[in-house]
């Protein structure tokens, strides 16, 4: 039985504490938010101990994992905190926004053995991961072409957190550039962007863009190519195409239902795609804390660690550079 | 090079005599049809020669087959002197809509030797030809199941066609009776049918329905479902399910093109289904006048028989009979 | 908060009993069954109490509600009991498979006042009830042909399971006899049935069938068809068409994946369809839970009622009967 | 009724013949080539008179405009001496591989005043010309993103028309150029590409790539998206998509049937794509022709212009170099 304390008990870290109260082999012990209120209401879904003292809950003995999904910006601190006090880590993504930061925590991390899962959720979606093994088993031969289509559905978040999530690249293109390594089963190592503003005005007095297009070759002679938009008025749309000499494999959008219906104007017509990242990706989160739990347990190690975590900031980095200079920009993963 | 009389230059005549021109081993050198207008028009469409007699055209030398598309209540008539002729046929289904006309014709054309194909194009159809394909060649294994959905595009034909057509079972559920027997390979014996009017008041004053469901079983144990409706609002709705062991085959819907649309409300919508029978059909068209020509030229029968229509005419009068006395209803082809 | 026990906890009481601890405002507090490993394996996955004696469940004072997954043949009486000892009921389908005793059933229940929800899951199946939803709203306009298709993944349940179940038509058609009512919005008034056995000797050992085709007829002239198999090799085929003047509206097959495959061979293939039960309407049998403790809490009738059982029976005893007589079955819910 | 002189019996020749031939309103009078069984095989089919010396088809009386589909290094010349001829001309694309050439033949046209147009026969295609409409009606709202897959099915060309093609770019990317034209409505201004060899060794003997991925940046902040191959398993991949804040609409696939299939290992399979581009843009070419006689007809300037042809060269050139040089290439149509 694992014991998990959840750090951080907002949409996220609720609904992670949630799914692990439904494993047979995990439950949730202590619920720690900044918010009293937040942290009792979840710590009393699942039966457990809320509190606004993070300090004593990583001091709990009854504590063996915890799930971070506090604001970015103290993910570094909760991660080196965790590990110090020998807890296993199932951290939300990003690390941080900051690459300093991120090389930063990783030095101190070399000290401490515990184990280190990163949530990038959508490596576990049972679409998008359909395709990985099948390009992993080689149902399409050598992997020439990779089109992954990621765009957010509307109206974009409120400012404030627009403001602290580090612009398009390092919070919503970060998980293509992961989906793109994982599927490629290798690093891109040069990354082209083009970039605009479409869809809010509030993007561009941030600085930031909301409309993208990237492409990006491996050393293997792969390309890979990311679209990206901060909206859709037909909800979350996230495919996934790998292309090679043996066939093709797709990763098709998610609906509430298979209704469809017929009529005058038009036929075949389907449900709006899902809207929301936890009801689209709800089968993935479970699958990913079954995958800790299991991972852990077994001793082995997490399937997606912090140096994917890093590689991946790398790679958004990487995107915003080339955008910034209207340049071809080399990756240097060092 | 077969020369070719038409017989009957209306809608379906004048697309056939159309057809049989993009062949290049065939040519168009008479055309018939009581309206000389109408003749005049094919013909000079296809480079052939127009009349108003059709004893002109049956005595001509230059024509070696026969395609007749006539109104329905002369094609035994067509049939007997175009035989007497020694013509080769194809002739638009049905041979009658009076199984007693049928039977007589059948007796007659015992004295002659001519190849006779009758116009039952839905055979000939890329996909409908696919699910039959699919179970001769045993890939779902033993056949248990068939559904097969027929509904014609809105609204229903005038008054006068309705009138002469011999009601829906003669009319529309023959294409059906026969795609049945296609598929399955071998003779339904028993049918029972429900139906009802619900789509236009005209039906009922003609003492014709116009929506129905028929159940029919073979020897070997396969069951056989349609429905038929006078009237979609979304196109022509023409489909072939074949089910058993090793699975499923289905032939679906025909659009004008492959355009799907996403917006608020819904996505994947496609187009309408093609509304018109001959461009729903158009490939099949082609192909029954290809094969026809190809059987002929090489003296091998017609692909579809005299006794194909008597037979899907003898179940749609035995659908009609279960209707009326409610009843299931023994199939006697005899 | 509602409090529930839960009357065996085989596959699906077990299942049932995990989903209602997932609810925010209730909780499992005792388990029975006849096998004591089985009732306490579930009461320590839900922290409930386990027990062998139904007698202690039903005179618990912190048992407000039961969910009745005993054997079939016990439904009744736990019914009864459960109504005497005043608990409100979600039970699973059928009543019973002898109309008899849902007979006698029902009159006893006149004198009891307690909520009792049967389990036709079906109904909050997302797709399905999309469909009725859309009919119901009209966007079909009035209904005139209902297609039903409702075929079990292979290979057939162990024998001792299959001489229980009543048959194919009491067993796997009552639900597809409830989705005519639930989709039509009206009783079927006349049922006619053919059927075989195509799928396992076992079935006709027993002298049931495993292959059916059914047409049956609503006094609104509305028109449905049923087909049922015991066996697919792809998964667990279960759609929903209505049609009318207005268009039609169809609930499509679930898959685990939305992946598709293209290849030398074919293109977009999908996944299997999901095989098991449990699996496929796991967010129905989700739906059903939540409404019926909205539904008891608000003090309002359940949705689906012992009489909505009782005519699911009916029907599917009509189509065994004319199956049985070859003759169509006038239907009598008196 | 308009006569055409068929400049170049090869495959592409001898269709276009074949459908001119079916338009009422046109006839094709003269066929040449310099082989001259392929002009008299082309002219036999089509009634008209076969030439091996071009100057007697331009001399002609009764020829009003040519089809020019001969080699694509005699276009420029082709079209020149058509124009001086007074002949009204549809030529296959390109005008010429090499943009000097374009240059050259663009100042000589300006002397003369014959209707040209351009042989962009996937304008026509009703899937493609359905997004172009959908974006121009502003279905989708201001364009954001546009991708375009365009794949060829393998295996690659003989390595003599390889060798005279003048590269994936100039040869089969001027294609995507200039659907990317057609639907964003405007000029892309900014190109950037990756290209790889993947495919098959003589492209890189060749010094030409196989597989690219280009993005395109236009004015309105549009941006677009290119994806090539040299050869696919399963058919001839042509998608188009477009986005922006209003929905998507996307042109799929075409495929021979429409025939689904479903069984142990997988559901819904259906056809390979069709691999032959004359089969999967039979219904473009026929709308191209029927276009061309109506827009020349009215006296209208025909739908496709030099002017697009050399602008689709144009940013085939620019996508070239940009491969060349690794850099983004500003797009210089003056």
């Amino acid at each position: 039985m694992m014991r998990f304390g959840i750090i951080g008990t907002g949409r996220i870290g609720d609904m992670h504490a949630r799914l692990i109260a439904l494993q047979p082999d995990a439950v949730v012990t202590w619920c720690f938010d900044v918010f009293e209120d937040s942290a009792r209401r979840t710590a009393e879904a699942v039966g457990a101990r809320a509190t606004t003292d993070v300090d004593a809950l990583l001091a709990a003995d009854d504590v063996d994992a915890v799930l971070i999904a506090s604001p970015t910006d103290t993910h570094v601190e909760m991660i080196l905190r965790s590990a110090e006090a020998g807890k296993s880590i199932l951290c939300e993504k990003p690390i941080d926004v900051d690459i300093e930061m991120v090389e930063k925590c990783r030095e101190k991390l070399l000290t401490f053995d515990v184990p280190l899962q990163l949530g990038f959720n959508r490596r576990f979606d049972p679409s998008h991961a359909g395709v990985r093994n099948a390009v992993a088993n080689g149902e399409v031969g050598a992997l020439e072409l990779l089109v992954i289509t990621s765009r957010d559905p509307g109206p974009p978040p409120p400012r404030a957190i627009l403001e602290a999530c580090g612009g398009l690249f390092r919070d919503t293109t970060i998980h293509d550039m992961d989906m793109a390594r994982f599927v490629l089963g290798e690093d891109p190592v040069e990354v082209f962007t083009m970039a605009a503003n479409r869809v809010d005005p509030v993007f561009a007095e941030l600085g930031d863009v909301d409309t993208a297009m990237i492409v990006m070759r491996a050393d293997s002679g792969a390309l890979c190519h990311i679209n990206n938009s901060r909206r859709t008025n037909y909800g979350y749309d996230q495919r996934v195409e790998a292309f090679g000499a043996e066939g093709m494999v797709r990763s098709n959008n998610h609906r509430p239902s298979e209704v469809s219906r017929y009529g005058a104007g038009g036929t075949a017509k389907r449900d709006e795609l899902l809207h929301f990242f936890i009801e689209r990706y709800r089968a993935a989160y479970e699958a990913e804390i079954r995958d800790f739990i299991d991972q852990v347990t077994a001793g082995k190690p997490p399937s997606v660690t912090f140096e994917d975590g890093r590689r991946a900031l790398i790679l958004s980095e990487a995107a915003l550079k080339s955008y910034q200079t209207n340049q071809p920009v080399k990756v240097d993963y060092s």
